[in-house]
């Protein structure tokens, strides 16, 4: 196999660097490499695509408000100025922890210290059938797919002549009423109410019906329950029918089952977006095969206090692969704040090992959680303030906006918001994929 | 078969008006349609895609400079404020002349008038054997395919360790140097030396070889000879091997072979562009079939001078697909300009034909050509008026960003071209599409 890491600096080999493998370009992996700029290690990135990508919008992909490339930048060109730091376009496949090496599908990258930022992916709670009729929202592909689905289902309603399967066409159900799911609801209902608005000469694109599901007794389960009462009165308002306490018993191409109690109700619907479980990523369980390491409910990998592997203080992992809280403990949120902050922390771990230091425990500092639900309305849940409305909106718009790599797509996002506020317009809702039409033929 | 277009106007059937069918919602279709705006007519626009493309643009989605939403609008939203016009997504597979009725993949169409607007796709010189291994450019899907083949075969180079590998993958073929095979070739060239500078360890992205293969005697063939030698001269300073009165002979994963007069010669390459044949679309051949037009040799529709198919005027045929010149004289380009001029020309015709007039034949007036060869650096064929260098750069991107339809989306073009040029970077170099990456595994 050969090693892909070893050539870094072939030529100078005195004293051999430290060699730093990051498997994984997200929020948790990036901040790593960056935050070990300029430190006396190699610093090799993993990752199988060559952008890092700014999750939390990918939900406007999906509702056509913006272009994959407005929320992804390329990590060679983040990481041009950075000396130390190669990236590898490659496919991580498995770890042998006792070589200290990770196995890609056409190689392998021998490490000193390895940080694992792989995250999670979608699960559907044992019912891997469901994947195809519920697509969920974790790469651009998923984005763009669900694109097309969105806006396939009002063109195919458009054509529809028979009733029933008129209001299947106008049915969309949302699985999942956290941040994501509570976002898709808003964005739809705007689509439905304002963006397609005179744009259909048969149907009333208002009148489709969008169901949140949520298995909890509230939506948005992580904020304060006064937040999730303001979330659930504006998604009402913006009509959206919220079912909480309901969980799906079955999803299929043309209907969904619900359960709520005792109540057992379907749905006729031909559009079910899944934003519901997620779990750690494959490599969280080659991962854990290979050091022995405990994986939590949600396929996480339960590390040391340091985020380091037990038994294996070289190998770190951050972000939604890890569980760093005390088994009876709520794990952190998989949010991109905890990722930055583990990221950033694994790096300081590495410079304070190289000095012969450790580190006091990886500590969470919270900053706040917001979720939008649409045009000028969010939930805003910082520490020592709740706040909802135009004013969470705005915060979450600067929150956003600053957030964003790369200085260029801040301008290009923040254009595109405005022309989309002032218009009501969706101009990215393109209907893209080499797939036939799914109606007629 | 369902009747699409009949529920136009359910209801007002006193005197039933006369009904326009647009195939197609190119330049062509698209200004038929809007030259159609408030006549006594029913306008039904089919296509297979919810957006207008503005295609002379799709080499900067496949380099990586623009992103497939600036240069699409969804035709609904173009279309919305236009009461006499309804938008249908479909795919139209005959043409039943007798009945009058386009044949949709799930209904039909009857018409009174048809505009027939589908313009060309690629052929490969009755090689399609070559087309996996020489994808075009014709469509958003594929522009993102071939951005995906170009950055990734940089992202394999650096992988490699085997030098005759290492060379196919930094070699780049493009097949034909018509204005796409010359913007092709330049955009190539920036990309090696500037984008990708210092982004790589291993591997110097200039070192690329980008071979530019036409079989006519010079670049740009349609072009006065001054221009196209001064676009030569360009080419060949940023570094691109023109290779003119050269046919390509054989298309492999790995290699192309290509002839000039007696000289065989193969070029060891992993990536080949095509911009050369074109031909006319698949609904053409059924249009011939079914009315007994004569196909030319690139199978476009030989029309009567007012665009009409012999024997049935009310057949009119638009842009790409229509050949209107006399026999033995040149066929009118494939551009924009020619496809917006017919369409506009067909829809005037309509009218004067619901009055009872006929119209003069079709006239192309020539507003000029400007072709793009990279940084600062085009040339301009206006009428009375042949220059090149910026001057022609600055005309080229003015006039291509005024005719952009919608207005955010000149915006955020000019945003993005000003942020590539100061920037020497693209950020729209995603790669993207579920394939497994295609070194090593």
């Amino acid at each position: 196999m050969p090693d892909v890491v070893g050539a870094h600096n072939a030529g100078e080999r005195g004293n051999p660097p430290h060699r730093v493998v990051i498997v994984g370009g997200g929020f948790g992996g990036l901040n790593a490499a960056q935050s070990l700029k300029d430190a006396p290690v190699e610093v090799t990135l993993i990752d199988r695509r060559n952008f890092h990508l700014f999750q939390p919008l990918l939900y406007q992909v999906a509702t056509g408000s913006l272009s994959p490339a407005n929320i992804a930048a390329p990590l060679r060109g983040i990481l041009k100025g950075q000396k130390n730091t190669r990236v590898i376009l490659a496919e991580a496949t498995d770890i042998d922890a006792r070589k200290r090496r990770v196995i890609l599908s056409d190689g392998e990258a021998p490490y000193d210290t390895l940080i694992v930022a792989t995250g999670s992916s979608h699960h559907y709670f044992g019912h891997e059938e469901w994947r195809p009729a519920a697509p969920g929202l974790k790469t651009i592909e998923d984005a763009t797919a669900m694109r097309r689905r969105i806006f396939l289902a009002f063109e195919a309603a458009e054509r529809e002549t028979d009733g029933e399967r008129l209001r299947e066409w106008l049915t969309f159900v949302i699985v999942g009423a956290g941040p994501t799911g509570v976002e898709l609801a808003g964005a739809l209902s705007e689509i439905a109410r304002d963006t397609l608005r005179h744009e259909f000469r048969r149907i009333n694109p208002a009148a489709a019906r969008i169901v949140l599901v949520e298995g909890a007794d509230r939506v948005l389960p992580a904020y304060p329950p006064c937040l999730s009462a303001k979330a659930r009165a504006k998604l009402e308002g913006l009509g959206v029918t919220v079912k909480t306490g309901t969980v799906m018993t079955d999803i299929r191409a043309d209907s969904v089952r619900v359960r709520s109690g005792d109540q057992a109700e379907a749905i006729a619907a031909r559009t079910v977006l899944w934003a519901a479980g997620v779990e750690g990523s494959p490599l969280g369980r080659a991962l854990a095969r290979a050091t022995g390491a405990e994986l939590d409910r949600s396929a996480r990998i339960r590390v040391e206090p340091n985020l380091s592997v037990r038994g294996f203080p070289e190998i770190l992992v951050i972000g939604d692969l890890a569980n760093c809280s005390p088994p009876a403990s709520q794990p952190l949120p998989g949010v991109a704040q905890v990722a930055i902050q583990q990221g950033r922390y694994a790096a300081r771990l590495v410079r304070a090992r190289l000095q012969g230091q450790g580190l006091e425990p990886f500590r969470y500092r919270n900053r706040g959680n917001l979720a939008v639900i649409g045009r000028a309305a969010a939930v805003a849940d910082l520490p020592g303030l709740r706040f909802n409305g135009y004013l969470a909106w705005l915060a979450w718009l600067f929150i956003h906006l600053i957030n964003i790599v790369e200085y260029h797509n801040r301008l290009l996002v923040l254009v595109q918001w405005a022309w989309n506020y002032f218009s009501f317009n969706r101009a990215a809702r393109l209907i893209t994929g080499d797939n036939p039409l799914p109606f007629g033929g």
